[in-house]
């Protein structure tokens, strides 16, 4: 089973990197530009076939190392 | 209007920043893991009301900026 998880900055969070992007679009004439967060994105195989089961696997491993939970929020999702 | 866009290594380059994170996960005692890799995800708004010209400067932006076309795959989709 194949999942993938989304991993943002908290909104009230700054995001330097995402800044900066934003600003070198800019100044490459991308005027419409408005914001620019920049997050994570995992694809994860997990040989679980419980959908149920797999997610709570996948919800572990997201708490105990892919996430920072004080900074960041997270989204799992099947593909 | 709000667009998401997801970065992955394209299916044959390798992926030594995921490896870590599955050799990490599978010595926390995450047999069930199969793979894992890792990409990066941008949350973009731009300030654009026809969705095919903001999907197309969002595109743009991809190709100049964000993807390393050589090596990566990008996915865009409105949020």
């Amino acid at each position: 089973m194949k999942f993938s998880v989304k991993v943002t900055l908290k909104k009230d969070v700054l995001d330097p990197q995402g800044k900066v992007v934003a600003q070198t679009l800019q100044n490459m004439g991308m005027n419409t530009l408005k914001n620019i967060r920049q997050g994570k994105y995992f694809e994860i195989e997990i040989s679980e076939n419980n959908e149920a089961k797999a997610k709570e696997k996948i919800d572990e491993m997201c708490k105990k190392l892919l996430v920072n939970l004080i900074i960041e929020d997270f989204e799992i999702s099947k593909i």
